[in-house]
């Protein structure tokens, strides 16, 4: 039987964070990225047309053969997830149920934080999630519609001016509320991890939700003795919808390596 | 004869800094305007992708009637222009030869200051066309990606402390060169003018392009015979590409007054 791929999805090349993760634990597994970079940003845009642009994106990825998708995009898994799952027969995972696993586990006050795109932050569904996992708990939420613009831009030094001033603008109500365990909700904040934990100080502890929803991937897999084995050589096909030029620049920041794999352009919807 | 409409187009809602002035002087033209909200910023995509784009929203605005096309857009007018002209028959104008016959006039040292998204910037188009009116010119240019975002998010205030820190930053390199006239070359930017200018200083002269572009686009039509007389009633009609939801609030805030007119969400692409 040939080997089957794995495909990983973002609105842009957050979802590169929990590529890096993947290829970490799954060595011998073929992975397809895809980036919808001519679109990108997500979280801003209204419920229906996330939809839309998700359905577009994961018809995309159907198009290989694919053993399971992991949407990789907080926006589209907070916004778009229920009907992809009632239209594709390929498995889909996205990053809220691992993340509010791993957020309830390291709080030990109940307190939790979430920082998301306005989408996922308007949706719900971390909330719904941890209070459902754990009906003590007090979820403080904050949309950061800033953040993404920032790190597509490259903008994520703690010691840059601008990122010092907003991460403190969108953090203070957390840091009021105490949280002691905080959902990054969105694959783009895993890069201003160093400048959001210098703001909320010890003893808070960050959720990277793509590596989170890697590791649960990684697991299911191993469970359903879906791994490819030893005999396998692993791999990684990116594809993107705007021009690749500036994407082995910024790919290399987010998977913190050079890219290794080719890089295709392809048009969606 | 069917009074026939001018439509008026940018990636978002910049443009309808250009039809506020559009509007004030021609009363009685019909106004078609289009937002493509969702894909908007276009400014940080690659030059194939904003053509494509460009290409598909002039040919939705080509299924009105319309006596003439403004494109309200700084990204598209610099990156996509000849393309378009090229493929299509409507009369179509762009915001770069007005904005710059503007500033050559007011700059009185000859030393004049572009700011603009990083595809505008890019294309070198307003440094041509400057040099092109006046060989003695000293153009200082300045990519500014964060401005779109942050007026997007509705942060534009000069008392805000984020808009002030990165116009500062952006700023600073034209203020060293000391520019006496300063093209604001992206329709959002005139939202930005309150803290361009208190950044700038006294004696700097800032070029709103949507409303030099519609001048000379009203100038064009008086000349040509071609507006509207008295017995026509002015009317605007709104198209956005993602939901309206947000559209009036938003709108409200570029045209500083309530939007007044039907809005409807459409597909393009």
């Amino acid at each position: 039987m040939e080997q089957q791929a794995i495909g990983v999805f973002d609105s842009g090349l957050g979802g590169l964070t929990a590529l890096r993760e993947l290829t970490g634990l799954l060595p011998n597994e073929r992975f397809i990225y895809f980036g919808d970079t001519a679109r990108v940003p997500y979280g801003t845009r209204s419920r229906e047309t996330i939809i839309n642009y998700a359905r577009q994106d994961v018809n995309f990825l159907r198009s290989f053969d694919l053993k399971a998708i992991l949407i990789a995009c907080g926006t589209v898994s907070t916004t778009a997830m229920e009907t992809l799952k009632g239209e594709f027969s390929t498995p889909l995972f996205g990053v809220v149920d691992p993340a509010v696993a791993a957020a309830v586990a390291a709080s030990k006050s109940g307190r939790i934080g979430l920082i998301g795109t306005p989408a996922t932050v308007g949706s719900g569904a971390f909330e719904r999630a941890i209070l459902a996992k754990k009906s003590t708990a007090q979820v403080t939420s904050q949309a950061c519609p800033l953040f993404v613009p920032l790190v597509e831009n490259g903008r994520f030094e703690p010691e840059d001016n601008v990122v010092e001033l907003v991460v403190a603008e969108y953090l203070a109500p957390l840091k009021a509320a105490q949280v002691d365990a905080l959902v990054l909700g969105c694959t783009h904040y895993p890069l201003l991890a160093e400048a959001i934990a210098a703001y909320m100080g010890e003893g808070v502890t960050l959720i990277d939700t793509g590596a989170a929803a890697a590791q649960a991937l990684a697991t299911f897999l191993r469970e359903s003795d879906m791994l490819s084995d030893e005999s396998h050589k692993g791999g990684q096909k990116f594809y993107v919808s705007d021009s690749p030029d500036g994407f082995e620049r910024l790919a290399s920041v987010f998977l913190r390596t050079n890219v290794c794999g080719e890089v295709t352009q392809v048009t969606v919807g």
